[in-house]
């Protein structure tokens, strides 16, 4: 069990997925308003909806929803998915491109088996989603962070690392961005970025892992999400996205589309890893999708996460302490916050529980340990007034 | 990719469990009796009853059963795999040995992943579920096959491989078996032979793989199973069984049970994989449970079985030709045939669907590429009439 153990020390501080939402709930006093989950607000679930679908899935449809199904996924829910990609502005979407995974953890796992061997190396932003990166880890890769700033991923900062990576010999195989609104930082990839990121992956030949699943949730006053990098350069971007976040993740039903050829060893791997998914799942989202259920309740979604958010930079701006810096995202869930040079945000975590708020520490999110006098704020899950007066109990400590 | 395509050619010739599926599928004519796919019977699936749970679950429990939930399971459920290990023999059994996957398939990966490493070997029976031996392939495990007879692993053969492996300074991790009505074979390991196993596994210091979907899907007029492996020894056995057979496969949900140590890094392993396997489906199942469906129609469906694995062995021996054998299987889906040897049933089967009859070739699932004139025979989907018919087409053609 070498190899196990090595792989998982090498993900070193790092808190994996599940103990970020352990942290609170072991640590919790009963009042503790937790921005650290950043999971969405089970408000959004429409159960009664949900309910009747899945009773009609199982009495109409039963005998394939509830029968093994195809690895790639149910060919309605496919076909679908092909649909959407067309309406996020890619120019050819064929069916043999989509797989249907459970959740985006699955894609990003069976990606990193696909594409890595042991000592490969993979690009990440910094910070970066924890999952994302543990996916590429368990693969074998060695991540090397990227700085970003405002606008996402700084280029010159990449375009260096890499070539210091090839002239020591180094294989890159990957960059893995969260284009949209990241996890954790909020920060979405701005369009003169993006084509800047395509030539940098043109000239080092680099498979681009866009991983997207808040793409739906903008907020109302802003522009659609910036076109996709699978939309610029369809080549050579293997694209995740989700419903998770737009209808339910607890029916654990995303997607990869991805060149053909990609696709099909995508296929091949999920075969080996659960045959497929669950397919009753896969049944009730292409009921939801069909009947109009998913794109009805977005702006409403859209709404409903923008005035947490609102709430959230409305309180910082008023109650931060001026050495704090922090992001303004323009849709998804995150903030992530910068506080004075001095503070390690995993050392006062106990300290702010015992206060009464909740936050995931910065720290782990950065492959290169850097981060920690950095937090992760999730506006997912409480109330706006909560989140005003987290963010208070919250400033409080920072000042 | 190299890696990767290595890994899927060390499968061979092996159909992968979802090429099985399309096979008769893409050659079937209309009226072919499929012998072939090793499903349950739709007919078996409760619809009305699995219908009214899933409303009533999401109703009542949607903010859980909707949200991402623990990686473990969902602790009811975990509960419930405890209690039913002890009621299999299980002397002690803690919901911390406990894992909930997205079937056994996805059991078999993740085990694979934490114990193997390039290079290892791995003990598998000749002929074995094709697609466990593609989750040991794909953590880079060579395997090496094991005889069986009608009693399952041939413990000499086993005891002469290890040795001479040992012997040539190979490192042996484990060895991979299906207990009780083997797939492909229908064959069970006797009790003689599980204690014999036990020892071997002791002197070779070798952990064992105990794969049990069939468990329950024994023949009436029989006994309940043998005491499993993981009763006779739990600190070097894991052991995998499934709701698939039971209640409905594309709920995909069966679970891992293993020592606490290994648990805990097959935990991690999932997490990194998917964080969760369906929550919803998980609610379902163990709302099946508690309300006592899963339990109240086992008779029922071991009769259903019964009745259709009779008809075929009926058929079979009214109608085969004297040089072929087969397998008598006291439970579970599948009867082995072994035809006379200068019969290659790959190069038979566009013969057997063209005379209207599709079976499963033998040889994918040894692993080192014997029995060629071997085919699986299901008698889990098609009526009992259609299995005579289905089985006197075949005889026909191998007489």
């Amino acid at each position: 069990m070498d190899r196990y153990e090595e792989m998982l020390s090498r993900t070193g501080r790092a808190l994996r997925p599940n103990a970020i939402r352990k942290l609170t709930a072991l640590l919790g006093r009963g009042d503790v308003i937790s921005l650290a989950a950043g999971a969405p607000s089970p408000e959004t679930f429409p159960q009664e909806e949900l309910a009747e679908i899945a009773a009609r899935v199982i009495r109409e449809k039963g005998k394939f929803a509830l029968q093994y199904g195809p690895t790639r996924g149910q060919s309605s829910l496919v076909e679908k998915v092909a649909e959407t990609m067309l309406a996020r502005g890619v120019e050819k979407a064929a069916t043999e491109q989509v797989v249907m995974t459970t959740g985006s953890q699955q894609g990003l796992d069976l990606i990193s088996r696909v594409i890595l061997d042991p000592g490969d190396v993979a690009m990440v932003e910094l910070p970066s989603y924890i999952g994302g990166t543990i996916a590429l880890y368990n693969a074998g890769a060695e991540l090397v962070g990227v700085r970003q700033d405002d606008s996402g991923i700084d280029i010159d900062d990449l375009d260096a690392k890499l070539d210091r990576l090839r002239s020591s010999g180094r294989r890159v195989k990957c960059i893995y961005t969260i284009s949209n609104f990241q996890n954790p930082s909020g920060v979405t990839l701005s369009a003169g970025r993006r084509s800047q990121l395509v030539e940098v992956a043109d000239r080092h030949d680099l498979l681009i892992i866009e991983d997207d699943p808040y793409y739906e949730l903008y907020f109302s006053g802003e522009q659609p999400p910036i076109t996709p990098l699978a939309a610029l350069r369809p080549d050579r971007v293997v694209y995740l996205s989700s419903y998770s976040k737009v209808l339910a993740p607890g029916l654990r039903t995303a997607w990869v589309f991805a060149p053909e050829g990609l696709a099909s060893k995508i296929e091949l791997a999920k075969e080996g890893a659960d045959l497929s998914s669950s397919v009753l799942d896969q049944a009730i989202v292409a009921e939801a999708l069909r009947s109009g259920l998913v794109e009805g309740r977005l702006p409403e979604l859209r709404k409903f996460y923008e005035v947490r958010c609102r709430a959230m930079l409305d309180t910082l701006a008023s109650h931060a302490p001026q050495t704090a810096r922090w992001t303004r995202p323009v849709g998804g869930f995150f903030v992530l916050l910068e506080a004075a040079a001095h503070i390690d945000t995993t050392e006062l975590l106990p300290a702010a529980i015992e206060s009464g708020v909740a936050y995931v520490p910065g720290q782990p999110f950065f492959v290169d340990s850097s981060g920690a006098n950095t937090l992760r704020l999730a506006y997912s899950k409480e109330t706006p007034e909560n989140i005003g007066e987290g963010i208070r109990r919250l400033c409080r400590l920072l000042g």
